[in-house]
């Protein structure tokens, strides 16, 4: 079988994560080249895995040897390049989010269905061994009907104050991946949203217009209710928890750990923190969702997280935004129908 | 030292259990008498302790004996139990709620602080060993500032639906225990409640007017922010778990179980559940508060669950159930306005 | 139904325990009257409930009123006071060891026959509900056949010298717990010992001849494999864990700690640390032992721990001591036969 | 810098574990051909790399280019080809054990000493990163004085009868691990051993001359005392885990589960079992076992794992073979003066 051939458009961070599970931990698939506006970054990364590289991703999309590109760039060009490199035939591993305006990716999903090309938003969580677990038992009714829905989803610390204004803040950068999560968990569509959000963390990040601290509560079609409780920074490190309760019983996802060595001595019983940040938790899922794109290729199937799993986080963040300075519960309907 | 000789009003549930409590486990008091309008029930109760009763609880008040009452009966009749008492010059501990209307409270406040009696709300879970540490370390700050509190309380069943009619509904009669000790952990006061309820355990329960799966939302004066989930039924057993997290740490509390085995066969690693409900994981609370309140007897000091502490959760509960029908967040002010 | 009357013999330590949960915990048991060589010590626990007391303990098996001693003095006396108590007709509960010496234990065992009362060796940890429920599942075949037993039990800190030097030394004050422990647990006895002991804590204890650390390897009947780790100094406090691993599974005992309190920092995830030492960890055994001692008076039936029961782990500890002190495994048929 | 190329001799399970850490997770190594008796399996894993292969260790041997070997033959074959491979120039890193007879494995030793060549002995356990945390503390003293060491070593199942009839025995296939586990963690060398073996899993393993479970008690020169114990059949899986106590505190290292998830329902609270087998626990440690090895042949440096290192760990297996026939302890002493 031959290899799928990928291009990287993006080189920073998390295109060096994709490029990396790409070269190596991807049977089937391999970098056909890899661009980036800074052409160092890409030449960089290009001569680690011995690939061809461009400043510009256009010749990604000429060229006739690639089979797929994977969409690394800033969030603002997300929505462009899906729209071209449908129209080149190209399939599509897009990263979250793929656009802040709706109309720009209500245009790119139209695009993708017009050009019959393969779309697959990067929700990475969903492809981590312990969400996944947690889904499955919902899925086979272990736990009956769902009822509440718990998600603690705190970074180690906030990013910095130029990403953050850029970011559409906590709710469309950071609780989007919540939301995405709840919906993955409960497979049940949220209708209204109430948003509390508070500055604790850092002032600096209230003076940028965005909040460090949020809960947020969410409620079901199905009757379900959920919350969600987000902030900007734990002293003891990135804290990825859910739990799902329903009429049958209970599901927790736990936080993974440093090792499992656990230290008595005359003061406590200690153990240690979570694993650092995204990285180091959610590694396994990059590889693991990477996999299954380039397995939607190869076996011509649906890709588990699809454009419209694209589209509704970034309804539900806006509606988050609207709740919360409008400190009132907001449908996702209000959002659409502006 | 003299012993302090507590009446005790009503002899039902929870009246055996302070009965008991006051009768081994509290070093300087006795039961003088139990007053119920049972009068087999309060003479059961007596023959066990070998004491008098009465089917009418004001020969405790008439009793010269008798330095307190502690309230047991119904909750339609700790108001004008309390008046009664404080005019006796008897001091008082009673059962949470004091009363469901807010008019019935001031007045029984009033009534105790001219009868300048000492007058103790029975908020038992303040004085589990377990939130009482989690207080502590907020407290002495190991925590930092409290960013975001959790507060997860699941019954292992309904009450039977005649006692949910009486009740107030689950704010007043469940979630006051968690109002409670959201201003109990955070020591500050919530200032904005919002209420998401649902009847999803049991049709009568919404039938009767009642919800029996709660998420409630809180917002501090501090500028922290709480979420509270309830259910009427979690199969597995009593939940009771709180979380703050803050600038410089978390704490979190944790359920008792059974006992510490934990079973390792071919399917999976299992430990026990929870200890079964109320009795079973708050005894030892029920005994430390009995004690704490004779102390304050003892040595004349200020209780440590005012007639205050007693008001607060039921305005609280009131604007969670005016939240929840209007499907806005609601502050305690209205309610105080009203 | 009449309460049983129970004489205690000896005021110390263990007999202030026994005499609260005689005096407050067993429903159908009653203090007859307290007897100590320190006659203040007698009139200091006597005064607390109310009982008469004396100097000498013959008083209590002269009385016609009091149905069964405790015998809570020290070990030296327990053979000779079990042979006039049984004499006397009276049912014995008696503390562990019931003496250092075989041929003593063996004249106060015939004694109880002889005179046909019950006698019950005081070996509490049975009756903790954490390792009744691990004997309960290995009873019941949840573990299928069992293979290899694990016990460590250490202590927060040595005991007086003084103590020690009349202890018997670590196997036969220490130790003994375990080995009844093993035989409880395993359902099973124990044919040959192999112990190695070590002085790491503290010279002083092995100037005295006793050792503060050992590891004591058990071959059962049948044919399962068992060891013991002891340490007279844990500095995070009393540590009393099994596990039993068997065809079909495993169940472990941990230890119970403080509170569940979990305290998250920059540093550590921390736990507490053990309950402080056997009075806290075993108080609730020490209630259900008597009240099973006093259920087996009422309803005239064999005592949860004979005889028998009481001189099988004495037996354990001098293979023990002869194996420790011959480096070589040693068979208990080699005590017996001495 | 030039990568090292590793000749990888034996293309069997471990061989293709330690194959595919050198092609993709160790950045300056890379295979330089495989061998196998089994010219078919040498070609499918080389294939899979894109590198040479043959049926004749020595090509490897006489080949230029090739800076070191990977010896993961059948352990009949190690000391021979260790001499073999130190003559020829060649870095070894050698599967464990070296052999089965201490004449042979000094031999070897002698070989490497006169060709001046590095040799490290696959003991891959010290890389996992739970057990180096345990001995990181126990070397910084966070423990004090270590006092006890227990290990707990026990497969998911026993290896085909095969297998076990050429394995040495489960003192010297399966101890052998935490024989190096022990000296790895105390930092102190094993005196003296006693060893308990028993037929309990499968009477054919006891017809085939071995054992399947085991208690070892080990003493350590610096005075401490270990115990490890041992099953080839634990049903709830591969069960890894050690406890260090010392005069200041304790370490433990659990076991690593599948995920995380915790499954509360109305019997009991359900996590995980522990990963399957040694393939899985243990990856992440042989890829770093394989890094430790290439980095000290491109740094010049002594391999962590030496050959004496694994020497001893023989040692102590015939010392338990020979303690577990007579029933006494035996010191090693002895087995050197054999």
């Amino acid at each position: 079988m031959e290899r799928q051939r990928i291009g990287l458009i993006g080189a920073g961070r998390i295109g060096q994560v994709h490029g990396e599970v790409l070269a190596r931990q991807v049977a089937g698939a391999e970098i056909g080249m890899v661009a980036d506006i800074h052409e160092r970054a890409a030449a960089a990364l290009a001569e680690k895995y011995g690939v061809r590289y461009t400043a510009d991703y256009h010749d990604i999309l000429h060229d006739d040897t690639i089979d797929a590109v994977a969409i690394c760039s800033s969030t603002d060009t997300h929505a462009q390049i899906i729209i071209e490199a449908a129209a080149a035939g190209k399939h599509i591993f897009c990263e979250k989010p793929i656009d802040l305006q709706l109309a720009r990716i209500d245009a790119a999903l139209t695009a993708v269905a017009q050009a019959n090309v393969k779309l697959m938003v990067g929700f990475n969580r969903r492809f981590d061994p312990n969400f996944r677990k947690a889904r499955e038992m919902v899925a086979e009714g272990k736990i009956g009907e769902p009822h509440i829905l718990r998600i603690t989803s705190r970074d180690p610390g906030p990013p910095p104050l130029t990403y953050i204004k850029v970011s559409g803040g906590i709710f469309l950068d950071m609780t989007i991946h919540d939301f995405d999560m709840a919906r993955f968990l409960m497979g049940s569509e949220v209708e209204e949203v109430y948003a509390v959000g508070a500055v604790l963390v850092d002032e600096a990040i209230g003076a940028a217009g965005d909040v460090d601290t949020a809960v947020i509560t969410l409620k079901f079609a199905n009757g379900a209710i959920g919350v969600i409780d987000n902030s900007r920074q734990a002293v003891y490190g990135y804290d990825q928890r859910v739990e799902i309760f329903g009429s049958a019983g209970m599901v927790q996802v736990g936080n993974e750990v440093g090792t499992t060595a656990v230290y008595s001595n005359a003061q406590a019983i200690e153990s240690e923190k979570p694993v650092y940040f995204f990285l180091e938790r959610y590694m396994v899922a990059y590889a693991e969702e990477m996999r299954q794109f380039v397995a939607c290729l190869v076996e011509n199937k649906e890709p588990p997280v699809s454009g419209i799993d694209g589209r509704i986080p970034v309804v539900l963040g806006m509606a988050a935004w609207k709740s919360c300075q409008e400190n009132r519960p907001v449908k996702l309907s209000e959002i659409e129908s502006v």
